[in-house]
């Protein structure tokens, strides 16, 4: 019989470090079982073997927390999509709980059941409406006891809320991220203040993913940090950025850079990078440290060997990784072979091998400047009743900037 | 029982495009399961649902060729890799060929047997004690019954030409590729006639693989082709480059790069790079078309896709992706749907998101001019026997340029 | 008899576009009359054909202002500077009156007497000192009867406004231009706060000039405007940005990006930027637009070039120049002609040629954070009362930041 | 009466170092004195204080040589240009040789006349004709008592060799350097042949100018030498390159370049870079060394500081410049004073400030690939018989590739 695990709130509370995982969607859509668009995670169903297997990589590398791979998983989003085998968010997430669950098993981690935002929240959908789909992906994950709650991926503060509210009925520990920067959600509401909303529906754990890059999120946090202080309230934070650099772009992320999503290659960060990142985020007292879009299981290894000192120890993957490069000294080349310590790696600015490429590019949105005559050229936007909402959205963020 | 396969050389001879994989040595550091440095393979004993796994990752995105992942894993280099299990070359390569052949199975694909360049060469042992190595290696492929053999990763075309003479014997068809670029090996032969030499040993299949970006490894191979024309000889050609931007090498490749191997991402080819090489590959009459390092599942599902009318067929792995990022049409965002056609992700150059990055390195790398001063500095440098025969073949490259 | 000329009030009350001149420092150093370190400006006796080329110049390219080089030129500075020829400001100074007013009598131009920042008042001299420095600089400007004054290249409002005071007693019109970013000065005095206290101490044109690239400059513009209007007060408004792009400047400007002042060719603005930037000026509401280091004679006809038509006139220097190009008609090659168009020039994005360089640089300055230490390791440091108050408002500006 | 000076000749047979003067018709349209497009020189007359300030800079900056301004200046290019003054060749070289004698006088440079190559040949006009066109342009150098003279700018050799032939019954020293890179005139002629076929016609000295870097002109020159040396003759050497990095040119040269002419800013060297180009040109046996296209007075200083220690001298405008930035030592702040010494800028990889910019563009022409639709949608290409030659010539180069 296996012994009891710590749970995400005691490790917190004790002052452990807990490391996230990566980013399944862009992984797997890298592996071929995800289709970018939809972005939804059917492949529960369909090939459980490659999302196992990305959980096992993700454990090797020093992940506590197997989120299941439910992202968008929601009925009302799953039919949208259109996907073939007509598979309900009941069907996908069942497998995705029990393919956490099976990896988790093997190692010291926790299993966390997600729900995101939905398509109904942003159709106008009714309080009462959305959170009937959310208590329907509770259900899945009562019936198969995970070991706490995230709600993650939200952009309107309002939604996560309501999220938080279905969840915490459960009597699990819930954690929220929103996927926002320091300029706030669509309607201009302080990351300081979503976080005390998000603290007082009773998330016990608050912070961003997604969207920005990680020195961004890192800011972020420590902006909902500040907040939640100063409403003098209490609570953990977490943060799983991208592994994209992205300086250029816009207050509503990375959506809006031209790369995303099929051209982000040279954004992505190196391990290095993810050095920075672990302590940037330990400095900003958050405890919880993970991934997003674009991390693959190195990106979070290198997180673990960055803080191992911190937690004690290197995680299983370190055994095929040199700290620093180190195993390079085994390079036939000698001058590899000088590439095996830190400075070298701390200082490199690595180069694009693109000569004919920028470095910066100009988000593309359509704003309200650009109008709705432009707009109306795509059929596509008219035809899609969550169009006006956006366009309704994004009146009130150009309203509420004036 | 299963239909059985038509073989490599029919394939080829009957016109059809043949394509390969990616590469496993970079794919698996990044998932955790290879050490880079000594790049071995032992995961295919310690970690086999690993190695599976991205064999059917590649097998959905359109491989015909399931090779074995044997690189690096004669007994000479396991022996000076020091790894702790102490696993025998044996043992690694008939896990590989168990592996690949279990998948190859589930698809259309063959399995192949490889061999890479060996330390004995590099230390100067003789003809006979490298091609014993190399038949210690053989019996493994023979005794699983591989389908066809690759003389793969060779800098040296005499080492090349012993590895296919001892291949040859075994009456299984033998394909050949140098880690080379237009400047030929390193003793100055040129690539024309290094595919003479193979092809004379009784290579049915040249080309050239890693090292180098795919418009380079292509304009290699091209001059190989031209070569074995003008000698009056016949061939099939193969290529399996880079998946990185190296417009900056010099002629030994990327292992100068000072990037290399720890911070390539920002110079990762996109798929839509991959497009144009799949395309000036089949243009060069290069019918066996694959990749190494850096190549990802989605690199070469994007090879079959852009050949997919040549093919007569889409690879499985595109019931997740739309040609030219169609599937982004479900997505929520009006200017993302806008990016769903071919002209907008043909025409991208895009960003690097690293403003204080250049786009170009200068190679690093210890010739004549730097001096033995430089080198004696690292000790590592003189206690290894295959420094001295590193340092006398770059002799011998400065003399044959005067 | 020349016939009088409108006063520089009489223009901007009207309503008048008034064109500045360039940097003189800056394009008389690549003619080799100026030295880059001390930056003062003896060519005005020693070399007075070359400082009057380059005035000749500004005005056939539209400039209204000629600006007596006279920057540096208050005593205290040249004593400092160790000039072999022991010239002193006023003979520097009625040089510079002599040879703006023969220029400025062949077109239609004022000529405008400039002071700058003292090394007295760096080395806290009293209000009195330093004052005493501008009135003899201003004895010289009324000698020569000069149009009007401008005090410029100021980084401490409280300098500027005592050169205020004192130029005022003149009863010419006076302006006013700080060095300064939207931050402010060093003592964190806001531009608003600053454009205040300068229109209260009698300047009737403020604005800013050098250290900023020129959208920058004209945003700090902005902000000046604002605090005016706040205020209840009313001035005109004027700006004299550099000539280079510098978005990876620190709120100390240009003098700390690793390229000045000897590298700062990549930075350099086209004639193109030199369009947006008018256009960006005069929208703005400024109506004295010119330019400081880096502007060339074509830099200043492209302004004059975009608002031809609000102006009502070309300068002289637009008969060799067509608009947007349009002189490339009679070019041999027919692709060359076929770049005489506007939207070809407007939206081309130059490249460097320079591969191996980044895009942007790291300022390099010495803060509080790099502390003391290092600071003492460089002699001249020490030996500079200067130093002492450098480092004394440099602390100032930490601290007003907690 | 002024001491005899040494010709140009005992000058490099002595073995000295001779410097060039920099590109007029450059640096003059940014001082608003010639248009581009035509680029011709007729400022000699209307403006001929601006030409002989140039002189001035030169001079002060170490050149040796006064090249009169008579680029383009035969009246077969005047007349084509449409220039209003309807000033006849004769007029603007009388004026050339006048202000450039004026200047040499003021120190130790000699007066060289230049021609260059005509539309008459370009538009098929018989070999006597465009010879006609060079006697006319000689009769005024002859006049006038020019010093030497130079064949200049000229892409294809024939019509150079022509030069050369018109230019030597003078009796004066005859230079010629042709506008082409390492692979030779637009018939294929490589630079050894180029340079043999001048010598022959009489060039004592042979070399390049303009259209590319100094380092692949440098590289240019030397296989120039190789030619001669080889064909068992003798010549002394120059080259006055580009002051642009183009790396990114086709065999064509800087016109194609997308930037040409108006937004060549990022591309300009540096004077540190002009240090490398002397270096290389002196270590090739270069001993004519001068500037075209970008060039400034700062440049061509740059170039005598250099060689400072060669020639024995440095330019009197170095009294305005320390060596390697010593100037700097006297700034008033102490992180610029680090930067007063030569590794700093020697290392420096001076950033664009142009995030959004790539670092190497496509060159743009209309080569045969492109074909003649495209060249007929553009009214003027036909229109002009100089065009047909154009294509005519480019038929050749495709068809001498091949």
């Amino acid at each position: 019989m296996a012994p009891i695990k710590k749970g995400i709130i005691e490790r917190l509370n004790s002052g452990e470090v807990v490391i996230g995982d990566g980013g399944f969607v862009v992984a797997l859509e890298k592996r071929g079982y995800v289709k970018a668009g939809p972005w939804t995670p059917e492949a529960t169903v369909t090939h459980p073997e490659a999302v196992r297997q990305l959980h096992r990589e993700f454990l090797r590398a020093g992940s506590n927390v197997m989120q299941t791979f439910s992202f968008y998983s929601s009925d009302d989003k799953l039919e949208n999509r259109g996907q073939s085998l007509q598979l309900t968010g009941v069907q996908i997430n069942e497998a995705a709980c029990d393919l956490a669950r099976e990896v988790a098993s093997e190692g010291d981690a926790l299993v966390a059941g997600g729900v995101s935002q939905t398509p109904s929240y942003m159709s106008c959908k009714s309080e009462a409406d959305v959170k009937a789909i959310f208590k329907k992906q509770l259900e899945v994950f009562m019936k198969k006891n995970v070991d706490f709650l995230i709600v993650e991926y939200f952009e309107h503060v309002e939604e996560a809320v309501w999220a938080v509210e279905v969840l915490k009925t459960s009597g699990k520990p819930v954690a929220a991220t929103l996927c926002m920067g320091p300029e706030g959600d669509p309607h201009g509401v302080s990351p300081g203040e979503c976080a005390v909303r998000l603290v007082k529906a009773g998330a016990q754990i608050v912070g961003v993913n997604c969207h920005f890059d990680p020195l961004t999120c890192v800011k972020t946090v420590k902006l909902m940090k500040e907040g939640v202080a100063k409403a003098g309230l209490k609570a953990h934070y977490m943060v799983q950025p991208l592994a994209y650099h992205t300086p250029d772009c816009n207050c509503k992320g990375f959506i809006d850079i031209p790369e995303f999503p099929f051209a982000m290659e040279p954004r992505t960060l190196t391990r290095w990078d993810m050095h920075k990142y672990a302590r940037e985020a330990y400095d900003a007292g958050i405890r919880f440290i993970g991934g997003c879009c674009g991390f693959e299981p190195y990106h979070i290894r290198a997180v673990a060997e960055e803080l191992a000192a911190e937690r004690g120890m290197l995680p299983p993957a370190s055994d095929k990784h040199g700290m620093w490069g180190a195993g390079l000294e085994m390079h036939t080349k000698p001058w590899v072979r000088a590439r095996a310590r830190r400075d070298y790696w701390e200082n490199l600015l690595p180069a694009s091998g693109r000569p004919k490429c920028p470095s910066m590019s100009t988000p593309d949105c359509w704003g309200m400047s650009r109008g709705h005559a432009e707009l109306m050229q795509h059929k596509e936007a008219t035809s899609d009743q969550a169009m006006k909402r956006v366009m309704e959205l994004q009146g009130k963020v150009g309203k509420s900037k004036q």
